[in-house]
């Protein structure tokens, strides 16, 4: 008989190896987004493959086959039972593409990249379609590789949001959307009209970097294990799970894009920061899936920062901290503009009751794409048409179409759903929140101890030790559930717009 | 017959493999002396201590054998065969270590670094003593094992300056020393007393940041290759050979610490940037030596920022950007005060002319101890004795005394001489440009390329192509010769001393 406990602690030597690699990783890659000189990047492109290599052959290893079938169903514990599982997984997902392909698709990834960065730019979708339908051609294949029960979508997805599928996306997105376009009728037909412009005054990024800190603090976030930087396209990462660091970009004529943005990256960063220490050498130190991890970024960045208690109690800190040409803004119009509701062509820029409409938009078109509904040609004008049925506006150019977002050219199907995911796991964390604790009032208070530790109870500290479906029953005792989010965003643009 | 062009693309590769491991390992270092949260540490320590045992194994593989074995003089151009002969000698001295000794001493030597902070917070040298006779132990046996001709010094020598001697010290040294003697006598006599206290003025750490990128700039130091950071003890590091950054000190009631320091290490950072990109991914891309290392250094540091010409040029950027506290500082009283001598205490505080003799109080020591001729417990005594022999004063407690470097209890013994190597290679370098260039002329008019460009061509470029003496004797035509710094010091001082 095997000895079993000497192969477990062999194997949790293995996973430290591959953290190891993994943290040496995420240095690099916060050093490439924040501080690297530009012309140290050819070089750190190197040793960014060179590293991930290593982590791929750990992954993929006869050593940790070997492990996997030994201990399966004979852990001493659930974390090795499910470090074991993750391993599987990934195991598979890794092993039963064929190699050359992988690399094949890893090269072209990089290509379609950079290559999209030029065509975004020249609004030029043919220069990038050839690439897209390669990697779409990929896509398919891995997902017949994979393995799925009903849809060859559903094989993308797992590797997302393990246990959504299209047939209950299919299910939930329609319900939502027509809610979400009734409450739109309602607020374009409103009479009041917020107006955004009034906070685009210049304040400096020093003072904006200021506040940033100061909510950062009071939401919990432990700056002995973490630190803010700037960047340009904002980010939260884990280095390692006492190293959970922040990024946030400056704009200094609209305020809302640095503080929303840490605000909304903070969330991110309390989740890993508050992962249970026991998992700490192993993979399920990490958040449970895509969509939870968002639902966390936009619980504290919807349902704290855009509610009106929230300014209730910051807006005079916010008016000590700006410049003096904010001084004039009633309260309320300030905090009317802030959640201010208007159909937009950019997804990253959308308001917080049109951003889902954006994203089925992909979802129906990348679905279609992987089951050869529809043809990559044919993406612009299916597209735009989309955008008006469901926004209203129409892009007039495939820059700010169909092209404006980097994950398709980097070869990313089956993530898109997880950003609206995360709005109704939110939603729903927060109606069961609600029955527990009076969160108006521990928001307007601006004590945020008890919405912390509640999250971190719930859902931080199990890291990836409970599925993403399994997290959500077990806190609010039912599904995915779109309705939370309708009624929050009805009862929170009721008051705004007067309906 | 073997494939030599195949093998030594093979061999190129493991190098490449190796200086990946070394970036990752660089930038972890950068990021810990930097920006690193502090809970972060625990786990970083970890990932340093399995990416260097990956160097470690490289080094010392049986791969690496068979490349040096196989390729050694065959080789198809000189940076194929001096990588090899470097990797032969890496080969050789971590090899002829038995692995149980290499990793005892490693772990005494981190246990004897934590415990020196201790020792030295609290003057308790006998704390430390029996690490030290443990560390001085093991260096024995590994210069025993290493080999060496005459002295079991020598071996030590080598591996921080290969091509100097404990004999060539032992005649260089107490020349150089008689002359400094001679000198401070001067000096100490002299009525003119410049008074640094006059440069203690509050200076805001972003205007001495401002002052220090503007110099770093003017140097030519690259930005789109580099950084500038804040540290507690200041360094330069290549990452790789097109991220070279540079970390300083602000210390805003003595703005010296900062200027001083910024330019030093911008010296480092101008060799590591100017390394000819031929030998990027060997172990050639790197300073040949301490010496020469601090030669550059020392170069920027004391014959171009601490020289009159060089503050005619700069004082009013200087009383521009300083406080108006600065205003009425006349130029002369501001430049003798920058030169004050002072015999004193701590190495790292010590000025241009005395710095020689704290390091030679040290060689003497380290070389009695290493052949045997004195005991660890008489460390402190000798050290006293030997400070008021040199410098005419003497420590009140070992804290500003034998503990005050961290060299010895990090277990490093061989490493001191080059700092005052660094003086004289800095003073020889310096008489040899003024051979083909008005070189007060060109710090005058505060354009630095001919003077970066001739240290470039003659120095940077070969990274470890050439050897420390070999450098050394190209550029200037002779060996180590202590009578340019000797000639520099007194010229120097006679004009501020008046003598």
């Amino acid at each position: 008989m095997p000895d079993y406990r000497q192969l477990e602690k062999d194997f949790l030597e293995l996973l430290k190896e591959q953290k190891a690699y993994q943290e040496a990783l995420a240095l690099i890659q916060w050093d490439l987004r924040t501080k690297i000189p530009p012309k140290g990047v050819d070089q750190r492109s190197e040793v960014i493959g060179f590293l991930s290599q290593k982590v791929f052959q750990i992954t993929t290893s006869e050593k940790m086959k070997m492990y996997i079938d030994s201990l399966k169903g004979k852990a001493s514990n659930p974390i090795i039972q499910r470090s074991l599982e993750e391993c599987e997984e990934e195991y598979n997902r890794n092993r039963k593409i064929p190699e050359v392909e992988f690399k094949e698709f890893t090269m072209l990834q990089s290509k379609s990249e950079t290559l999209w960065q030029e065509a975004r730019e020249k609004g030029d979708f043919a220069q990038l379609q050839p690439y897209l339908e390669k990697l779409i051609e990929y896509n398919k294949k891995f997902a017949e590789y994979w393995g799925y029960e009903k849809n060859r979508y559903d094989a993308l997805l797992h590797v997302y949001e393990p246990g959504v599928t299209t047939e209950l996306l299919d299910e939930v997105f329609p319900a939502l959307r027509r809610s979400l376009a009734g409450l739109l009728k309602k607020i374009t037909a409103s009479e009041r009209k917020p107006d955004s412009t009034i906070l685009q005054k210049h304040f400096p990024k020093q003072a904006q970097e200021t506040f940033s800190l100061e909510i950062l603090k009071r939401m919990g976030y432990d700056f002995a294990a973490g630190r803010l930087d700037e960047t340009i396209h904002p980010f939260a990462i884990a280095i390692n799970p006492r190293d959970v660091r922040v990024t946030t970009r400056y704009d200094e004529s609209d305020f809302r894009m640095a503080i929303f943005g840490t605000i909304h990256e903070g969330g991110h960063a309390l989740y890993e920061q508050n992962i249970d220490q026991a998992m700490a050498q192993t993979p399920l130190a990490d958040g449970t899936s895509m969509g939870i991890h968002e639902s966390q970024s936009l619980f504290w960045e919807n349902f704290v920062a855009r509610s009106e208690a929230f300014w209730e109690n910051h807006y005079s800190l916010f008016k000590h901290i700006a410049p003096d040409e904010f001084d004039d803004i009633p309260f309320s119009d300030f905090y009317c503009a802030v959640n201010e509701v208007k159909p937009s062509l950019i997804r990253i820029e959308a308001d917080e009751l049109t951003y889902c409409l954006h994203i089925m938009v992909r979802y129906e078109l990348e679905k279609a794409l992987i089951n050869d509904e529809i043809e990559v040609r044919d993406l612009p004008e299916l597209w735009n048409q989309k955008m008006e049925d469901y926004l209203g506006i129409r892009p007039q150019s495939d820059r700010e179409g169909v092209l404006q977002d980097i994950h398709w050219a980097a070869g990313d199907f089956g993530y898109f759903p997880s950003y609206a995911l995360g709005y109704m796991y939110a939603a729903q964390f927060h109606q069961k929140l609600e029955t527990t604790l009076d969160v108006e009032s521990a928001i307007k208070s601006g004590n945020f101890a008890a919405i912390k530790n509640w999250l971190g109870e719930n859902i931080h500290q199990y890291g990836k030790l409970k599925k993403p479906l399994e997290i959500l029953q077990d806190v609010t005792g039912e599904g995915l559930n779109p309705e939370f989010l309708v009624e929050h965003l009805q009862s929170k643009y009721a008051r705004i717009y007067q309906f």
